[in-house]
């Protein structure tokens, strides 16, 4: 998905957020706010707008001097997540379709994106949560069990710290010895990366590898070659986010399922749903569940 | 009032509007974002936020090679308010206050504003129009006829093109022989000029001057010296619109009421209402009337 003109005020606004939420005072942000408006100026518009998130993210975490300014925001929404993850286990475990449970609280977990929202907190997640069961679900969940059933080798491509958490009650349901856990190779926002991958288990329970790029989204150009052979051998790709959905809505010819909330209007133009819809898109398309 | 970090998303997008609202391609829009965000990567802070409209507007007109691309949005609104001035002169007369009904007409002709909202459109005028005489008004009415009374001489600062009609009720409502329209003194945005102003039947009925100036505000260093001079001169100033509050509030020791609509979020705090209110603001604060 490329960059539209209407991600330009959107990543301005992004960028002043993020230095708020950091906590960072008026003139460092000042700072930050000019060199992002001139980084912004030169934007490729062809690109998908995680090739402007990298940079902008990039520029804060000079500017800070700072690898990981998030790591504290992310411990406490892994922490805040795991806190939840033996009660949501249950409910789903209990559920009449522990499948289709897991992924509707996997897919409300992907409210914890400090890139489309500035002021989250464990209040608004719990919201989400709350009206997670009840939401329709754009796309089909059946096609993707079935997908699940036939694939021999699955990567799971994760969003963000916390979300990583969520995302285990789905991966707990997968065919554990053929999925493959993926995480960003560098911190960026607050993307989930090794260390939260272990924080929330899940290096204990299957494979987990990083993709060598610092992209909030997978940007197969910026990815590590062991990675993009991952991708390439893999006959399933489960993408969270928004991020990894505009990265990979146009690969031709593979097996992927982007599970995610529709945050931005432009993301939900694209896939043909509302603003703040559950989604499981494929790449022809996203289509109500018409095969039950 | 200063430039805040928030007006720079705001900003963009206003600059965004603008160009789809004057019907331009999706190219020159890109080019004019492009010019627009390298300017605002130098924005001085410490000035109102009209300094920036001012020279991202005359971007715009550089751009499209036009001194004036708004004159046909401009005359669109001026044939709208025309159209309903008899009905709404009537109401006006008719009404057990006929100052105060103008004034809350006047005020609400304020939502003739392309910089702060880029859809305007004669339904939603219609519609605030609709709840003009049954809104709250922040600050003092009674203050205001007692000025106008007092005065020997009033400089009425006008806002926008189509609003200018409205203005002219509350106008009619003022000592003529004591009164001097002040318009802009050259094309910017919807801001009325010395055409919108002969276009409401103004210039017949009072003095009506130009202020040299091309900022959407009423920024003092940037207007004529003769202005300046009978803006020096007056003992009351009504000042119409956002953009004259933002250049004029930090004026101590002069007669200032700005009327206006209060559009945007930090405008609202600055005054201290709330988002959307009509507001009759003066210098030493607004406060709800307590005088009657």
């Amino acid at each position: 998905m490329q960059t539209y003109l209407d991600c330009i005020p959107c990543f301005a606004r992004q960028a002043l957020e993020a230095m708020r939420r950091l906590g960072r005072d008026a003139e460092t942000t000042e700072r930050l706010v000019r060199v992002v408006l001139a980084e912004l100026s030169r934007l490729e518009f062809n690109q998908p707008p995680p090739v402007a998130g990298k940079r902008i993210h990039r520029l804060i975490r000079e500017l800070l001097d700072d690898e990981d300014p998030y790591r504290e925001l992310k411990e406490r929404f892994n922490r805040y997540a795991l806190e939840l993850y033996p009660s949501l286990a249950r409910q789903a475990g209990e559920s009449a379709d522990p499948f289709e449970t897991s992924l509707r609280l996997a897919i409300a977990g992907n409210s914890i994106d400090f890139a489309a929202f500035g002021d989250i907190s464990e209040t608004t997640i719990g919201a989400v949560l709350e009206r997670a069961m009840r939401r329709p679900l754009v796309g089909s969940v059946s096609r993707l069990r079935r997908e699940v059933e036939a694939a021999r080798e699955i990567l799971y491509l994760a969003d963000n710290a916390g979300e990583i958490v969520f995302d285990r009650l789905l991966i707990e349901r997968l065919p554990r010895d053929r999925v493959t856990v993926v995480v960003r190779g560098h911190p960026v926002i607050n993307d989930a990366t090794m260390e939260d991958a272990k924080a929330a288990g899940l290096t204990e329970l299957v494979e987990v590898i990083d993709n060598g790029s610092d992209a909030p989204g997978t940007l197969l150009d910026d990815c590590s070659a062991s990675f993009r052979r991952r991708f390439e051998r893999a006959d399933l790709v489960v993408a969270k986010g928004m991020g990894n959905y505009e990265t990979l809505n146009e690969m031709g010819g593979r097996r992927i399922f982007f599970l995610l909330i529709a945050k931005c209007p432009l993301v939900a133009e694209h896939i043909g749903c509302a603003e703040g819809e559950f989604v499981v898109s494929t790449l022809d398309g996203a289509g109500r569940d018409v095969e039950g």
